[in-house]
């Protein structure tokens, strides 16, 4: 008998190792942020509990968008153009409250004149932590966008955001002549040098670990789709300064950021763009991520898990449910919930009926 | 600057190369092969072109199914069970016709006297050859199932079936104890020990090329989900016999089998279980099989491509249109064409908008 290149790729590449971080999710309709006409509610983070209580954060924003180029600068380019942060409540995850807004834009000429939105929470020393991402107005095709962070006593807010970025795009890349387009380069530079996206902050190592999605000047479209990736940067201070790790970029594929703690490391979610699209992924050091699973395709989509403080020997307990969106019609939250129904039957060595 | 374990992965594995194989896809229904209460139609083969007709086969069926273990052998136990192969056509690829039925089940006491399902179409020295699947009566866990061949001078047929299969499991596990239960295994012997499935048949390098999914006695589930893998069997004449390859399996996932030639070699679509699910591969010999592309969820289930006969110097021709099936409901067949939106809008450097 003769291996073909499969057998000697999943042999190379460990295949067949146990299904413990294998699952499918299931997604459902929740009460109180569902679709409603006119209002965009996306890209929810974490869910947290205090007390009681679940808390979960998300970007808000209203009315149609109509891309870039329209010729009018003060016109909504994309969904989550001109979006304020807010925060709503729940007693069982299911029925919800929307509460209030947790975080507006800032002042005219302000770094978060335009937008802030994309929003992760951090519970933290008695206090609550909003991370999340910026665009100055005007918004173009080539607007550098930021992370910036808010602190609150209180997990209904008001949150306090900072005066200046924690985290800006490298912008070592070369556009290529001046029309507003983010593909014409003359080089790209690092995969973080146009954008930093969707900020996720963990109490880490006695250090604060500051995830994000990259997006390079020139991105371009590879045989995995869009070259995203994921990148960290570590303070000792929660208000930064926060320095990108020099083993950046952390993942080579992934979309929104979703990661959760496991084990002494991290566990993350990666999904949409990138070879690796659809994988569960470990690092035992919050840096070195390795496959662990490829769930198969209908996934949460951005989703936010619960983060629970209890420590768990499950891999998967840190992603058993949370939140995510749905963009058909107007965005809005689903809640997600894995499912392991599949792995359970063949470990049980039950039947299919 | 320090590589992240991605980053070496993503080297290693040459993530980054051109993305001519990739793409979406997109479904839509079709007129005359829609849901229809009450009955299955699901599994379509490869759509072949004969004068100015397209042909598509089938599996009908009829009724509810109640799965394993009703007591009553007779009962219907999967919606592929007591199904017939049915042929429509179509003009325009959009509005189809169903024909008639173009091979029943055998007569009581044949190996196909249960079921005959998932066809494909050959085309070849002017004769039109289904190969399928079979079980006979009774269905049960443990049954094993086996291919067939049928041939017609005529796409509508009548199609004569085979008295005997062209390929059978290899059946070189064992079972543990006497429970009707797949699952309970001493051993499992070869990936197609307990099942060949979902046949697709090609004349290539002079010879017949059958591949066909593989399942094994107590199949297992890993990090990738069911450990479901392609084999191929090879014959000199179109009947046989055919003889399974020593590098089987071909790939290390996959489902329904979907292929195409390309480029004096055969490309294949991936999707369901596996590491390798939702990924787009390559063999230049027809046997060692590399990734190409890996593609988003939300491609075709189950789809049998249009095949021209005109070669073509675009590595997914082969791909670019067809019918596949949804399951919702009653099952149905469903058009999915190829959408390369994503990558032409990166290739010509054009503005999202």
């Amino acid at each position: 008998m003769k291996k073909s290149a499969a057998t000697i790729r999943a042999e190379e590449r460990n295949y067949f190792q146990s299904a413990e971080w294998f699952c499918t999710f299931t997604t459902h309709n929740i009460r109180g942020l569902e679709q409603e006409e006119g209002i965009h509610r996306r890209d929810p983070s974490s869910v947290i509990l205090v007390g009681d209580t679940y808390y979960v954060y998300y970007s808000k924003s209203y009315g149609a968008h109509v891309g870039f180029g329209s010729g009018d600068l003060s016109a909504k380019v994309f969904p989550w153009d001109y979006s304020e942060i807010w925060v709503a409540t729940s007693k069982d995850g299911w029925d919800w409250q929307e509460q209030n807004v947790a975080l507006t834009r800032g002042e005219a000429g302000r770094f978060d004149d335009r937008s802030v939105f994309t929003p992760e929470i951090l519970k933290y020393d008695g206090k609550y932590f909003l991370v999340y991402q910026t665009v100055q107005h005007p918004y173009l095709n080539r607007s550098f966008e930021n992370i910036a962070i808010a602190v609150s006593d209180n997990p209904l807010g008001p949150f306090v955001g900072s005066s200046e970025p924690i985290l800006t795009p490298s912008k070592d890349g070369q556009w290529d002549g001046d029309e507003d387009n983010r593909l014409n380069i003359i080089s790209k530079g690092s995969f973080d040098s146009h954008k930093v996206h969707d900020p996720l902050l963990f109490h880490y190592n006695d250090k604060f670990y500051l995830y994000y999605k990259g997006k390079s000047m020139g991105e371009e479209i590879y045989m995995g789709g869009r070259d995203t990736m994921w990148g960290v940067a570590i303070a000792d201070n929660i208000f930064g300064p926060y320095v990108k790790s020099e083993y950046n970029p952390v993942t080579n594929s992934g979309h929104e950021t979703c990661l959760w703690q496991y084990d002494g490391g991290m566990a993350a979610f990666l999904s949409t763009d990138g070879v690796e699209k659809n994988t569960i992924q470990f690092a035992p050091d919050g840096i070195n991520f390795e496959i662990k699973s490829v769930i198969p395709p209908n996934g949460p989509i951005a989703p936010g898990p619960f983060r629970s403080d209890e420590p768990s020997s499950y891999p998967l307990e840190g992603m058993k449910w949370g939140l995510s969106h749905k963009l058909n019609g107007w965005g809005h939250l689903v809640r997600f919930e894995i499912n392991t129904r599949q792995t359970d039957i063949y470990r049980n060595r039950t039947k299919f009926h």
